[in-house]
């Protein structure tokens, strides 16, 4: 350790940056040093951040100048019954978050959902999108290059797909604008959320395409694509995982679970999630899908910047024969069971939990089972405050929590 | 632990549901016991959930439910030097994240910011927003109510303000729909992001009215606040606190710290934050705040459902003599200092790490001058990130770190 | 016509331009001679362009070039009875179309109205905007001129509207991108349209902020006012006249005029209306406000670029005891009754059928007028196009007409 | 005429409708009657509305309760010269406005482009869309019957074009939204804008699927068209037109026809098309494209509602060596040169001059053609009015017209 106090000194000193402690010293005392220097840095210790089980050298793929870990309550609502196309039976949902009430909410709804036979879930579409952006010298141009790509799609496929076992390129529309031309590629990615994959592959096509053809590429990512920014491109064709989910509920259970009725029920979701949502030019016709998508997002080790991409999407209770049809309609679902942060320990538990982790059996079906466990854990959240605002609970459930 | 035990097959049989142990147990057992439940259902045990510091008593306000913990890794950038107006010196930035590349990134974006004088912030607005909604009989109706409501404005706020110490209201505002009237209550939050305070603030101000007017109460949230989801409102009129940070990027950085120049960076952020997000539909004209603002909110404690309203927002790269303005424009960041989950241990070390843990003197600067350190980290990230993208480096420097 | 003739020559020859004729030639004659210029450019004789009534010399303030004019048929809908707040009678509607069915379409719904005691209409808002944009050198430097637009509103105000009787500022709100600032002026602007008037001030503004403060004036429009675009800022925050219409419809006129029921409109407006815009992106929540407003503004003198801003808004269609209220919301209506196309023969004759043409007595009040009639003709076709979606007859009334 | 008189009074005493008069004169004699009425209710003449040329008989597919017409000022600019596919030459442009100096203005930008030897214009796609909607039972439902239509395209095609034989369905997509399938039909519809046509095919296809399926037909229209209401799925991904349309201006010719320079036009697209228009949460990044629009669409006989979806889309300045180019992209476009308005007297010579009057040869290539002399036209006036605002002229135009 004489040689990391003379390293401590020199971090001090800046004349070794905490980055560059990882070609020095193995990932552990790379870890224990920086930590050190950012306690001398501030004048006290951090003994939480550094009583975490992340072994530095195990998460090199996730994290750089690693000094230890954040740890967040994790809470287990239900169980909930889904009666989905991969997910099927009961399912324990692990939720870490910080927001009180959010996990008894959960679990309120998914009694609703029990009560009423289990949630049904459905996949409508899957494909995770990349676009690269190109520029021509002329609209004519930009015109015969995008009939070029359309035509030459089989090629640019199996470029694209080159050495990647697990992607399956779909489709590669091109959207013009001006001399600008963006190709939106679409591709399976099987059990991972897959935007490195099909990065990989945008690059792969780039390439070959500039060898071919007189076009200036621009960019790996024209933003058409479009990844953790809220866009209709998202709401209206779907990117990743398109997930509804639904349940009948009866006006027993919606009197009994939820005290109150069909018709209010129908009425708020009318009046705030579309209404509401419509006025003020909103993108998320939910009541708060990113609560619950965020909770499991971070106890399953998804990437927590795609809480934007779920947050888009719609809630619906219509009427039927002595009650409700409530369902939620999740667009751009991102999710994956391997890569990111999901063999992280902690989060590896919580896939266990939801047997799913890794990858499935056949290949792709982990991550279509996460994705509609998700979408029944939405719907149990949506049931669960609209049904309070429907008896005015919303301030009381926080105010019991908070005073 | 007899009584545990038998409590654990009652739990087996569903004649104790998790929640109820709670109120037989005292906290920590009813988590062991919660645990040992969810374990035994399972038939394997959960030892890294389990190994957290997180005390079950100690966390009531932020889960219900409680088994343990998630653990995720925690990485460190910069320091960066910040000239805002709460926040003035330099920062270490901790980043709590499992996507590979991001520290590194957000670091280099440090490195230039500190070659270039530091980053220039303000804080433009600094207002949460809640929305009640109201239905009337008729349209006439809506307008002499939404006219009472404007002339009754200061009995209104003395409601709302009633019994919270830290709350002002600083405006309420009448959307109508129909017979639909949003009041959308817009009111500093001091040190805290606010949410709950100004539900609750609103629940007063409903009850004072419905007694009043012949109107009828609708929701405590209308959905034109907008919460979690994101809406064109927030973006044009703000909610939360409207930031903005910038540097001055000299030739000679951009291409020694950067790689690239300045006219690369201008094309590349006008075709692809700003035409490509417009090309989109999309209410993102950034590359992706949501990936620093997921890392910062999750180190320090905040909802992380409100990344998806600081996913919003504007990255303008302007030329300038010699150089290029970068800056960032983020209208609706959600943060605070006080409540959610700043007290957990890790998350609380953090905010100490930044020197704004608890309520700021004066009270307000707090969550102000965290403000400052994330758009000034989401600066950092956007300038490393097009600077990767101009120089073709995006799938390179992901396929190192997975690869 | 010796000359002329010489004029006729060298037009063809591109010695003389089209528009050069007006400073050679009286009106009259300039026009007759560009007809003849056109008709023998091309080698037909254009008699049903030049049959026109309006004289070139008197619409010299509405085109350049003119050789005639175009004739649209003009039918009339009604009487439908209004009960707004300057709009009180009986009024006839001038509808100028060729879409077939569209003034049939609104005469059933006014029939619907007028079984049920009349349109209720009011306008919320009334306020013309305009932006103004500017450059600052710095993110600090937006804020601080931002706070001081805020503070010198009076000064500013007093110099936008010198020489101006008929303009009054309300409100100029700084909005702030990085270094831009737009400065969106709202003002009510009497019984015009307004948008000449306002940008003059916005103009005055700009040239004593030059004067006064550092910033760099970039444009007398910066496209925040929003003129002629879609934009959420209309459909939120309002533009022009914010005009809200209603009328509560029976179950038994629902029945008797429009062949359906409660249920079935209820129903469809919340498929069509609300749910089928929200997927697609839309900021228009209705079925056709744009037909039905780019007929009266044909009819009226409008500027037909404004149907755009026309075209924003909601129908609801909500139960009410034996029957619904059916309510149109035009938040963004662009309407004058002095300016613009008004004066011209047609035009002033279908005004004064409205009993709106020309200044208001007292001022401004026959621009509200001719917005809530506008408004009630909006409702009309509204309550009758749902109708026939409801009994299925929108392809069949399309297909009688046709065939 | 005694009967007439005998009408006249019935219809003063409301026993007789307006619209009944056309089962009971010859429409001149009913038009004449109406009017009479008319004049009669209200106590005075008009003298213009009555003096138009249109024939009330021959047009009884554009318009009901016919009692004259309406007459907009014609104004002619251009030449312009264009290099489209299917526009090649020289074309004057017939713009019907009331707004002074938007043919100046046009006029300019035509003789800016005609310097650069002319506008260069591609059509990207041409696909008329009209969506039906229908309403499962289940989610599953929805999802199978989604993948019902995809599998059975061919039948439903083969259904949608019977007895069209200008009709040629291209796509049929499926959004699911819970429990609603919206079926957005795609077609070519040659040189008819083509809602009709679409329509009725839209209604075939709906009755055979009703036959054939266990599912709910809710609606001829659902709101996913989307017809004449902005909205982000026609700007994305085009419905009739996506036109193009370009030019190089070089340095020389932008100072001696604009007066400005590419440094100021490039600056003045970027804060005010694009950043303006993404601060205000925009469709339309462009200047005016409605303006230029409405004066070609009213000339040549269109639907005016249809301004509204020409009025999305984007301007683009971007730097070559020597100038710019500019461009504009038009996503949705709806044009026709058979059918609506085209075939009255004075829109079908304005046609004619355009050299685009009825079918073309091959069939289709008329309404491409007009297509791009609009688009062409739009880029002139974006030209114009871009460079007016660089050289602070856009208010002293419009003053010089006004006072």
């Amino acid at each position: 350790m004489a040689t990391n106090s003379g390293l401590l000194d020199r971090l001090m000193k800046g004349e070794v940056k905490m980055h560059e402690l990882d070609d020095l010293l193995p990932p552990e005392e790379a870890q224990e040093l920086r930590l050190l220097f950012i306690e001398k840095k501030h004048g006290f210790s951090l003994p939480k951040i550094s009583s975490g089980i992340i072994a530095s050298g195990s998460s090199k793929s996730n994290i750089e100048n690693m000094i230890g870990s954040v740890q967040v309550p994790l809470g287990m609502a239900g169980p909930i019954r889904i009666n989905g196309e991969n997910a099927r039976g009961d399912f324990f949902l692990p939720l870490a978050t910080t927001e009180g009430a959010l996990v008894a909410s959960v679990n309120r709804g998914c009694h609703a959902i029990n009560s009423s036979g289990g949630a049904e879930v459905v996949v409508l579409s899957n494909a995770q999108a990349r676009s690269i952006l190109f520029k021509a010298e002329s609209v004519k141009r930009s015109k015969e290059f995008s009939l070029w790509v359309e035509s030459n799609f089989s090629a640019l496929k199996k470029i694209g797909e080159e050495g990647e076992r697990f992607l399956e390129i779909l489709d590669i529309v091109p959207y013009v604008i001006g001399l600008n031309i963006y190709l939106r590629i679409k591709a399976s990615t099987s059990d991972a959320m897959g935007m490195n994959m099909i990065t990989f592959a945008g690059k792969r096509i780039a390439d070959y395409i500039v060898k071919d053809q007189a076009i200036r590429f621009i960019s790996e990512s024209g933003n058409l694509c479009v990844d953790k920014k809220p866009a209709a491109i998202n709401l209206i064709e779907s990117r990743g995982k398109r997930v509804l989910a639904s349940v009948n509920l009866s006006e027993e259970v919606i009197k009994k679970v939820l005290k109150t009725d069909s018709r209010s029920l129908i009425d708020m979701n009318y009046r705030k999630n579309l209404l509401g949502s419509a006025a003020s030019g909103s993108m998320g016709f939910n009541a708060h899908f990113a609560n619950i998508i965020a909770a499991m997002f971070l106890s399953t080790g998804q990437d927590m910047a795609h809480v934007v991409d779920g947050s888009l999407g719609f809630t619906l209770v219509e009427e039927i024969e002595h009650g409700v049809n409530f369902s939620v309609t999740i667009p751009s679902l991102q999710v994956g069971t391997v890569g990111g942060g999901t063999g992280l320990p902690t989060q590896k538990e919580c896939l266990m939990v939801l047997g799913c982790f890794g990858s499935g059996s056949p290949a792709g079906t982990n991550s279509l089972k996460l994705a509609e466990v998700v979408a029944s854990a939405v719907l149990a959240g949506e049931i669960s405050l609209l049904a309070a605002l429907c008896t005015k609970d919303l301030s009381r459930a926080h105010k019991e929590l908070n005073h």
